[in-house]
């Protein structure tokens, strides 16, 4: 693939250079810079579409605003390349998303141009708002404030909760609302028409003569220049009332592709702005290039591609995803059972209930980037009588914790929770590690916590929480293939509370509770050449324990090592709660627990960054020696 | 006090008996239950001011819908008790918030007639909106369902994910905004404007003879009649438009206290609404109870009071609050350091930042019901260099937990969480204990999380924080008073990670996490009766662990035992890791892990209710001699 000409950007080193140019040059450099970034991600794959559908927006905002000293906060952020391109990461773009290279999204470490990493939806507005406020009150180094948020994004709650804040405080913040018609799949909500309504049969207005005759007028404080200035921006607006009534000012809507517009309406708010302003802007997502421009979700994600035909290079798969099978079991269980919905935030396809909403359509629910309503709808589903799967993934059920504590646990309500990407996931690195569901859910009393060992598992657990009725009950299963086991035809109910042993041995007990199961195995393996046989069994519940094969093991054993694809505090911490409770380690047993290390693991593949957690194979061979008092001089040999 | 007379009143067992009474007599019935009500309170103790503001709405809506088939939703719920009174919970008004006593909030097994408890905001719509979509979806048992929720809990994010949803949806489902322009403190917010705006200058709308006039249509489906009760609907509007962009139909405002306009409206609703609708009320907190509604948060909460002058009894004090002592001394901190600001989510009063709003207006932040917004907030303001402390109770920081993690943590801000009402909390019951903080901040990489063991301690603590500036640093602290140990004029900074020897002892040693210090100190005393002298350690951080400390204790002694006011996973769960990486268990140690118990701990006084966790000093004791073999028998001697 040869690289496009790219004359003027080659030319940038920074966003400084781009202040420097004439307004018809930042146009060709915004095509310039929509290219290489097809380039760039057509080598490394990554998320393309969301970057493509802001070209324009990141060269105007770096050429009219002085970033870094003026923050700039991408929301999600994964449109963030080509603002990586022009902040000094260019010549990095081919490491994108690997071990140790640059990040697939914003990152404080990584840039100053980056003053606020994100990752997970709506948090712009309120981080920005925070920058404002610390530049009111001094803190040095702080210009103006610009969060850019897409109208996904704006359906989270917490985006709301910031307008509310800044509307009342009134200083003045920049929020541009990146308005795509999409988030990762089609909008849903009533946001999302009302914000169609706004241009909705009208063409852009527009605003170009306007623009330019407010940067024309002397700068405040000269009251009538301001009130002239309110009134320029006044006239730049042709609806939103809603942002309105929540104390901005609204411009918009503009055409998001148009350089002229964009430079004259930012160079209008830089001047003029004394509150809060929303401009709104309209973007195409995956704009310019065809087969995003084209595809359901905007070319969200891609593998790598060929740029000519967008023929993307993808690995083949030897078993299904833990997805797919979670969706298909699903569907089955839905099938006979009319009172089972399914509950996504946003994230139909991810989640595989695009299968569930074509088969059942009125039974399956997308509530926008709303995790906190999520779960509590669920709840409220599950009171009325039906059987809900709440199916988000772990990093984001974060955002439900409370929803999960008060509305289901507290009220004993049988919601089931579907925890897709728990523990470590790869190339979107440690904002979307699952690596925290384990802990903040098997210590809420009355809840059920299962995880997959591996695809099977997974089935016989969505038929376990279909049939599950008691209480609120959660399964967690990792991202990725599965490890190609035989499966079953239909999943069947497991016992409550009961682990299983996979191979009986004597001397040393591993017990695991999930996906590590394979791991586990494979160190058994490698344990056995040297005539270590250790037991292995699969916990399948971090809540309730398997008092009796644990406490067995326990008796059996002169070592017990559990192992699981989570933090401290899940459910290794619970079994030396239930081993110092029964007295067990009063008279020893070598007691371990493997979990992830303290520490946020940086992107790699998910194999790479569980080596990094010292959670792999070789890691559990070593641990046992270790144990063992066998020399590791002897294990390497 | 004499009760109130209450003929009518005394005539209701439950809510069909208003259904055959005459609009008059309903009103009546409102007077008699407002009196009743403020008898109730004046014996208890409790929240007084958000159920008077609701008397005449709670009379409407039992009597017009067919509750408890039609879902009532209270959000929140602190309004709750004119509800209870009518709904066959008169007579045990005299056990509210007492042990084995009435919930002071609505609870799913107290009653049918409460289908969804809370305690938390902003959580009803979504709840609503679950019961009728499962309604839609044939689970038998479910008719309208009706949430009530305040212009408080309405900024708070989900509920405006879940107006988005409902919009959405399109499906029947009735909303009452009841908008006393207030939460517990003034409320915050461009909403708040905005929805003063909606009556602003306007008297009532005049909705009685539109009422009636809808009610006269035939029902629908007779398409005729439902387009003209759909216009009829449309005339009872004079704004509103925020909530129809959304998607509702909108009827307001009108008098919450009328009752002819509340019974007409509410029955042109139920006859005709075809979509979600809102209804704006406007009633005022504390109505018709003088003191109550003078007081500057309408009579949120009261001790049992005078019905005639409303004084309170309030139990004498012999220390100060937790929350004072963190309040002044975090003042002594931000008068040195102009960096320092204060967060709060809607409830300056309650965490004691009144004070710092009324010394530092400018630094004080009220973000409203908005614990998302209010971290990643303080993310922001970190990030610009200001030092804030996020000041939220236990309970509720769990709204910002994924905030927490994505914001916090992962970008290792330095914003300082300020941890009231950790632990058990008394009369608010299980909804308002603050259990899980512990474990789910310990285990995220970077955070450094205290406890304190008595109120210097807090100080100490909050001078910590404000000194450390490398990262998220949080402490907590329990409900009520301090020790009444000595307090150091100024706190001093503590080293990081390193805990305390409280007594030098023997054989035994007690290491505890916070508050229940105290009680350890407690056992010792009674176990030094036996000869049996612990060592007490206070532990002070639970993250970073005092390695040298614990490992010392666990080399010293033959038996070592954590406390902590938490759930498993926290403090106790780190203990237990470290002991076994190390392989301390390998050739025995006593080991056990005090901690709350794997249950919902209902209301009582906060030492009963520790009582029930069995953590208190007897416990301690009973746990030590348990340990140490001796007899439960002598032990009782």
């Amino acid at each position: 693939m040869t690289a496009p000409k790219t004359p003027l950007l080659d030319r940038i080193a920074g966003p400084a250079d781009l202040r420097a140019m004439s307004d018809a040059d930042l146009g060709h450099v915004a095509d310039e810079l929509r290219a290489e970034t097809i380039h760039a991600v057509s080598r490394t794959g990554g998320h393309l579409g969301a970057g493509l559908g802001v070209v324009e927006l990141t060269v105007a905002l770096h050429a009219v605003f002085d970033t870094p000293r003026d923050r700039l906060i991408w929301d999600v952020s994964h449109q963030c390349y080509p603002h990586k391109i022009l902040t000094g990461r260019r010549t990095r773009m081919d490491s994108l998303r690997q071990k140790d290279g640059l990040s697939g999204f914003t990152k404080r470490t990584e840039s100053d141009y980056d003053p606020f990493g994100a990752a997970h939806a709506s948090t712009s507005i309120s981080a920005a708002l925070g920058f404002a406020m610390g530049r009111e009150l001094g803190a040095p180094g702080n210009g103006d404030a610009i969060a850019v948020i897409g109208d996904g994004a704006l359906t989270g709650g917490m985006a709301f909760e910031a307008l509310n804040h800044a509307g009342h405080l009134k200083k003045r913040l920049i929020v541009i609302l990146n308005d795509n018609e999409m988030s990762i799949a089609p909008p849903v909500g009533a946001l999302s028409s009302y914000l169609s309504r706004l241009y909705a049969g009208n063409p852009f207005h527009d605003l170009k003569a306007a623009a330019k005759g407010a940067v024309g007028f002397l700068p405040p404080p000269l009251q009538e220049g301001a009130r002239r200035a309110k009134e320029m921006l006044k006239g730049m607006t042709v609806g939103g009332t809603m942002f309105e009534e929540l104390g901005f000012s609204y411009v918009g809507p503009i055409d998001g592709h148009d350089m002229e517009t964009l430079l004259g309406v930012l160079r209008a708010v830089k001047s003029r702005a004394d509150g809060p302003i929303l401009i709104h802007a309209i973007t195409k997502k995956g704009k310019g290039f065809r087969p995003a421009e084209s595809a359901r979700d905007g070319g969200h994600a891609t593998a790598r591609f060929d740029v000519g035909t967008g023929v993307q290079t993808k690995a083949k798969s030897n078993a299904p995803s833990y997805t797919k099978v979670y969706a298909e079991s699903l569907l089955q269980e839905a099938a006979d059972d009319d009172r089972i919905c399914a509950v996504t935030a946003a994230m139909p396809d991810g989640t595989g209930l695009n299968l569930f909403a074509e088969r059942f359509p009125a039974r399956c629910f997308d509530v926008g980037i709303a995790e906190q309503h999520g779960v509590t709808f669920c709840a409220g589903l599950a009171a009325s009588g039906m059987k809900p799967f709440c199916t988000i993934y772990s990093t984001f059920l974060q955002r439900g914790y409370d929803q999960i504590v008060h509305d289901v646990a507290l009220q004993n309500l049988p919601v089931r929770f579907a925890i897709d990407r728990a523990g470590l996931v790869g190339a979107d690195g440690p904002t979307h590690a699952g690596s925290f569901d384990i802990a903040y859910l098997s210590n809420l009393p009355g809840m059920v916590v299962m995880a997959a060992a591996d695809e099977a598992e997974l089935r016989h657990m969505v038929a376990t929480a279909a049939a599950y009725d008691d209480g609120p009950i959660a399964f967690r299963f990792p991202r990725g293939e599965g490890v190609g086991c035989e499966m079953p035809e239909r999943g069947t109910p497991l016992e409550i509370g009961k682990g299983r042993v996979v191979h009986e041995g004597s001397g040393v007990a591993i017990l695991s509770f999930g996906a590590r199961l394979a791991e586990v195995e494979a160190a058994r393996e490698r344990l056995a050449a040297r005539g270590i046989t250790p037991t292995v069994a699969d916990a399948r519940f971090a809540k309730p324990l398997d008092r009796d094969l644990i406490l067995g093991l326990a008796r059996d054993h002169d070592v017990l090592i559990t192992i699981e694809e989570g933090a401290v505090g899940g459910f290794g911490s619970h079994v030396a709660q239930l081993l110092s409770d029964e007295g067990v380690f009063d008279a020893g047993l070598k007691f371990r627990s493997m979990v992830l290390p303290d520490a946020f693991i940086d992107q790699a593949g998910p194999a790479q960054m569980y080596a990094d957690a010292q959670l792999n194979a070789s890691d559990i061979e070593a641990k046992v020696l270790d144990i063992l008092g066998i020399e590791v001089l002897e294990r390497r040999a």
